[in-house]
């Protein structure tokens, strides 16, 4: 079989750099082109040294004549807005598209446009007729849909840290939804590789912060896949920080369980909901999860906790923001969408210490 | 007037080590010696390098008859256990007392046999006589008796976060009290100075952590102080995680606002009830709170927000935990006790970068 | 084919981790069987759960029965003294050894002393009968022995970094060999998985300094192996620093240039002596070389500069300590060996950020 | 005695911050205004929020018709250029000066020409007339110039660390001048507080590289301080590296020693030559220096060590590049120049960890 000809546009980017290495290692698919706005007519290695003799394409213009054009799918690894401008030309050829913003997590116009109230985007959705057709690319939440679609709009990273977190325990009915809280903690990785003061090294080394408290974009996004796992309305309270790393989020997740539920029905419930899903994995109370352990890998470890003393259930959710979160997510979603093998290119456990 | 003369029991440590700094600067008070059980005969200077010049003293054993016992006070800055066997013997001198563990922090037996438990201690306390006589050192809540004290047990570097968080929402009966999530990251330093494998470098500078989800012993020493606060028992979630930094304590906390609670009506709260510590910051929700900006200093800075979706009041709480959370306390607790200005040797920003 | 049967002897330790990383990922060879004395009858995933699902196998202790015995290969990656007393009877089983202390690195027992005085080891080899077979395991000097040798001293990790910088420059002679000075800094990784108060967290995310200031044990096999290449004694002044990162070796080699030699001369001579090198990669002055970019891979990165105004020569070379520095290197080795590919497994870029 | 009153202009950056610190803990000194170009209007303690409530005054332009005048001291804490077109209006008004950048370290023009040409300035002198009065301000090497000069240049931070490293033994002419190599190891802040691609946390928080190769401006200082104190022109070879700390400078200085030179007499020279000089401390080759005991204090650390076999001097020198490398030796300058005591303000241990 021919290898997939994926092109990858905002290449420059963690998400490109992150997608690169993946494909490296997959044996389906093959990258064709880089495209970026930044950097053009750079080598990808001379932005990433490390990439030196494993990937050396330039990054071309969106607009260069030379630039291939026979892919099989295209990679958005840009920010809101520019999927949503560009998808629907390569869409119309037949090319497949996973989208790494907002622009395609939301199904119907009038769902994006709260998405992008919160983002202050004032504008209406340039695409909107692609809505319909696009589908929330969390594998283990909308597998079919995605093997049956052509435009998926992958997950924000926080957002897979909560659901994946919550999934089971809503679809179990097991906690009551108006407690949840999700208080998340990330690297410095997930807010993308342009310098700025809070990321400048000796102003983060020894730092920690909140910040967005209460108003995370992805707040949206997590409370509408809940909303419909469960059948109701749910509003949760979700608090980003910052921590000194690179790579990695930890969610920890408080709900109030059931009349009825415990550590043992949770466990089961869980177990049971991610059954045919190899990139998660559930652990006791008495496991320690620490972040490094899914740093560079696909995995979401779930830890499963209760504090009797207060009814409350308390999940801790870990992912690699650019992998699970991010990277990592894309070509698992690619594998569905070609039918092949869900880990293909995916099966390596990161690096230690 | 004569410095008061100061002997550090334990003086090797992360927190003796802090209380040096402190003194060293402090106009009114002195070191007279320093004694532990290990690095017996050692300069406290080849321990720690930066304070050559400045405190040089040689660490004593105990039961040295060389050891000065002129002390006007002493800092057990020991583990749990120690203090209460050693320090009656000083008590009954005259002199006055502050321990850093949880071996005073409450004020009868039936109340320390709950925190013992939690710690796994079988053994009664062993000096029970003096349980009535301590203080909780926490002078935010305590000042008047702790001036009128003898014996202060410091409190808790968690319990300082979270209490300092949630006093003034408990006293003025602001929020639903079994609503209470805190959720607490922690640089590595308050796990002291001993190697472990969790703490090596390699396996911590890209990692973090929850560990003793819903059953860490700091929670006794909140729930009682809330509880006297509030006139009511309080149980509360708590979780603590560990990140890679070494200093600060950065708290979220989550409580369910009371029908007719808003932000504003919260923001007069904590300002009316912190109006005269100098040490206490608040802060609104459109400042950010990085944690650097109170490493070093004996600062509690809190910021006040409300999720206006979902009810629920959410404060920010940040200590050095070394500092507010250890030494800058117990120094805070001494100039109480010895009627010097409170924040006498503690008016210090800290350093940045 | 039937893929390589390989164990693991000191397998808990950064270097068994690094090999079964690598192994996991290598077409021909397979680990068989995990053995320590520390930790055993615990699962590898446990002490590294990031390979949960990829390697589970149980630590053994070397007399346990149960040991699986038919390894194609054995892995020592043991302290100095472990290899010399066990490779021989595997080696009399015709199993081909890669040992990753100074054990084997020197093929008589002479040399051997001198390297042993220098770890303060009083005893005499414990396998003398064996040296004369060994090869030191660095391939870009010894490949063909080392495709001749069953039995294999895996180079020192600052040996590999200031041999690998060195060697063309003493093979054409172009430097003056008492001028040269080697400044090497390390992550802390190299100092392995124990912890100590040195690499303990608090004392080490914001320290560097130097260590073993012309005493390192690695100067021996440097001043050893560049001594044969050139054809004559050399000595030089070597000096390890720590610094807070945890991969990475950079090390920057001063060294006098000879009447004649220049720059464009030195990078021909670099380039031809490395040409048939895949690991090797030779950088002009202007590229700047960056640690992490090694970070993960067997590659070795050599940047040339010459200083005009003082004649010298300054090198930097730049190696992954745990790959290249280490069990990269037993990998290449164990293909060379096997006549395998020599990059097989070994041809990742490692992971950025 | 009133305070003497200062102004620093360049207030906002790392210089300016490292100044403030200091000054609130000096007896005889206050600030009285703080000037810059950005961030006009904003409060210091916007920028730097742990100065909170200890310096809240506003960053003012230089223009500012409102901006006190009456300074008897103004810092430069500005990049190159800007003090040599500011400085002469205070000069005439009778204020002292102290220059951060390179444009008063040069007492001639023709000199200053030559440092210009490193530094890419094309431009003349602004203020050549100035030069003449103008005073190297490292304390060790010209206490007395300093103390009857108005005008003093800071030295540059790889400045402090070599030429203290270093004027010993050149002024006992115990080295082969030719033969001195100094490779610096320097933490972040040294690059100031402005974010760029190098220094984001992701790119740096696992990464080491050395830069300006044989190329860094500093140098032109070091050997001019080393050649008039060593009465002879002298080239030294200089590699700067950066490497994941925040503070902190750390050259290991290599140098043949000459003919009858040895530890014993290093040592000897060493000691005297700094026998008043309260900053600088001496150690013997057993005591280990880690950067982070000098990390917020004024200290340079300073070993000996000789490597026998070569016959070399190995000297490691430590600072605090904001320190003693920037705004603690201006302080120390300032003191100098009104007559204070030289440690007043200055004498702190730092924190540890």
């Amino acid at each position: 079989m021919d290898k997939i000809k994926i092109g990858i546009i905002g290449a420059g980017g963690y998400g490109g750099c992150g997608s690169i290495e993946l494909f490296y290692r997959h044996p389906d698919a093959e990258i064709r082109a880089l495209i970026d706005t930044q950097d053009v007519g750079k080598s990808i290695s001379d932005l990433y040294p490390h990439l030196k003799g494993f990937c050396d394409l330039p990054l071309m213009a969106p607009d260069n004549p030379d630039c291939p054009e026979d892919f099989d799918a295209v990679f958005f690894a840009t920010p809101d807005g520019v999927g949503q401008k560009e998808a629907s030309s390569w869409f119309e050829k037949g090319v497949k598209i996973i989208d790494f913003s907002g622009d395609f997590r939301f199904n119907d116009p009038e769902t994006y446009r709260g998405y992008a109230d919160r983002i202050g985007r004032t504008q209406a959705h340039l695409s909107p007729e692609l809505l319909p057709r696009s589908v929330y690319g969390l594998a283990e939440l909308h597998r079919k849909e995605i093997a049956n679609s052509d435009l998926v709009g992958n997950p924000g990273c926080f957002a897979v840290s909560c659901i994946l977190g919550l999934s089971p325990a809503i679809d179990s009915k097991l906690i009551e939804p108006e407690s949840i809280i999700c208080d998340a903690k990330t690297g410095v990785s997930g807010a993308g590789k342009t310098p700025n003061p809070t990321f400048h090294y000796p102003a983060r080394y020894e730092s920690m912060n909140a910040y967005k408290i209460s108003g995370h974009q992805h707040v949206y996004e997590i409370e509408r896949e809940l909303g419909i796992l469960g059948g109701q309305e749910i509003k949760i309270t979700f608090t980003p920080h910052v921590v000194p790393l690179t790579r990695g989020i930890l969610t920890t997740i408080y709900a109030r369980l059931k009349e009825g539920s415990d550590l043992e029905r949770v466990k089961d419930a869980y177990r049971a909901f991610y059954r045919d899903d190899l990139f998660v994995r559930i652990f006791g109370s008495d496991e320690p999860l620490v972040s490094v352990n899914v740093r560079g890998s696909n995995f979401c470890n779930i830890s499963l906790n209760v504090d009797e003393r207060t009814g409350r259930l308390i999940v801790v959710s870990l992912i690699d923001n650019l992998m699970k979160g991010q990277a990592g997510s894309a070509v698992q979603n690619m594998n569905i969408m070609f039918g092949l093998e869900e880990s293909s290119g995916l099966l390596h456990p990161g690096m230690y210490p």
